[in-house]
């Protein structure tokens, strides 16, 4: 296992840290349980937007906690749910009383604990819409998973609603703008390489020299099918073709597409999949209108990459380029 | 060799591509010669800067260009350096009249074909003015280098410079700006693996499952010693003291902080070694007032680090938190 670690147990807590020196303009971090929060909560009468999960996705969701984007991140042990007692902790935090949001993606561990937290928080008065997202195409059930997985779709989700909830709307509008989010994009994944969870020493998966694998979780649960690795070309047309048929995505539909690195593939590869994936999309009459390109949810240092597509409309779009200032994504401020 | 490619003729056209199509909006794309230019160039009353080198670095240095950064960009083939005529083409389609920076890493290609450039542009009567980066405190000669290979800071530079330029300040001001950054940083790298380059098909070098290799260079140039693997303590122990002590940083220092990643190490290790660096340098009484931590400076798909430290000033704090809006960074607008 070749990484830049300390003691396996410590990735977590230590990277944290170094977040919280990092940014220490944008959030505040506990320890005890875990949990990033913006600088400024509670924001009084906006509606807070809490997410997390395992860690090992970054810069999901921690570095997405900040001004137009997130209120609070509960981050687990690597490729771990957190627990109900740090979804709790992040609620409060950021209770505004406005009500709070639980974007969730569908994993089992996830979506039981913050159905815990939830209703902890709504008996101490706290009024609390959940959100689940649930964008990846690839399989119908997976490894830790009933009913599709949440992928890229969550990073688009975190943003639009974001802005949503800093213009002030009601809790009822901003959770319905996240389903709409949700319901409008779609997601798959192909891995290059397996990663290594730290505490277990050795890669998660094997792939021979000449492999890859299609539709594959972020916690490198496997896809669709191990196949011999081919051009990008055609990686992008099986993979966009999957995406585009699902809603479906149609001539004539506005679209932001995101381009998204698992954590070991370089921009420039990043690039020419855009590339790849921009001609696809050209020849659907589908019209990529705004775009996300680089490493935003990741699998520790898997190498591969995730499609995903969002219909845009005016609404969305407008929200979409709102000012955000997080560690992760920044603009306009 | 595992990469999302076709054919490996046509990785860095494939991304200049994928790299237009992204960011029409910021960036126009030559393709005879290759060259990055910025949208609205050229930008009459302003000193533009161009820079330029192998690929395979994104963003750098393409990634770059854009308001308050560089006016234009030369790709080379990937890890080679551009030739003059690209470097001729690029300065002249920016020259507003207020003279022209090249800004040169310094590589004997990068430097030898950045002259001829200067020369002809110069007969042609453009104000040309370069400045060499030589960051890097690992080796004093190298594969590709006499003297000091330029490194992290070109980062650290091309956004400084790029904010004096934008305050229309006069050629021979914005370069000496770049060079008291250049003097005022210093830089150390470290790699896990090795990268392939796609025409070669093959890791540039050989490192065993339980070595790395320290004050390597960002094409995979021998650094000062292969070793066991570490931990992330020790590792930036000895990185962050050979970069201390080079200037040296001193106690009461304001410095930027910058760890990069390699291209194929993901974010969670990143923050980890901003965390060790942090309090090494707490240590020794020098305080960070600004960071960068991300993958800025890459070797394609190389895993490991490295750290930059640049003294800061009042002006050039305040040159870097100017505005910026290129497709690798981006803030205040």
């Amino acid at each position: 296992m070749k990484k830049l670690i300390n003691d396996p147990a410590d990735v977590v807590r230590e990277a944290l840290q170094g977040m919280e020196a990092a940014h220490s303009d944008l959030i505040k971090v506990t320890y005890d349980p875990y949990t990033i929060v913006r600088k400024d909560a509670p924001v009084q009468g906006k509606v807070a937007l809490v997410s997390g999960g395992g860690s090992g996705h970054e810069p999901m969701h921690g570095g997405f906690v900040g001004m137009g984007m997130l209120d609070a991140a509960c981050p687990g042990e690597v490729f771990t749910s957190p627990t109900p007692d740090q979804m709790e902790a992040a609620t409060k935090a950021v209770d505004g009383g406005a009500g709070v949001i639980h974007i969730v993606k569908n994993y089992t561990g996830d979506v039981m604990n913050f159905e815990m937290a939830a209703d902890l928080c709504r008996a101490e008065g706290t009024e609390v819409e959940s959100v689940l997202v649930d964008d990846d195409v690839a399989v119908q059930d997976s490894l830790y998973t009933a009913g599709r997985r949440g992928v890229g779709a969550t990073v688009l989700l975190e943003k639009i609603a974001g802005a949503a909830a800093e213009e002030k709307r009601p809790l009822k509008e901003v959770a319905d703008i996240c389903r709409e989010v949700n319901a409008n994009a779609r997601t798959m994944g192909m891995a290059l390489t397996s990663c290594t969870v730290p505490a277990a020493g050795k890669p998660t998966f094997e792939l021979g020299d000449d492999e890859m694998e299609i539709g594959i979780g972020i916690h490198g649960e496997p896809g669709r099918e191990r196949m011999k690795l081919k051009p990008a070309h055609d990686i992008v047309e099986q993979m966009a073709t999957a995406v585009a048929e699902d809603l479906p995505f149609s001539s004539g539909d506005n679209v932001l597409a995101f381009v998204n690195g698992m954590g070991g593939t370089p921009l420039i590869e990043l690039y020419l999949v855009f590339n790849e994936l921009n001609a696809f999309l050209k020849g659907k009459g589908v019209t990529i209108t705004r775009i996300l390109v680089g490493s935003y949810i990741t699998s520790l240092e898997m190498a591969g990459c995730s499609i995903t597509l969002l219909k845009l409309n005016d609404e969305l779009t407008k929200l979409w380029d709102a000012p955000v200032k997080t560690p992760g994504l920044r603009w306009g401020v």
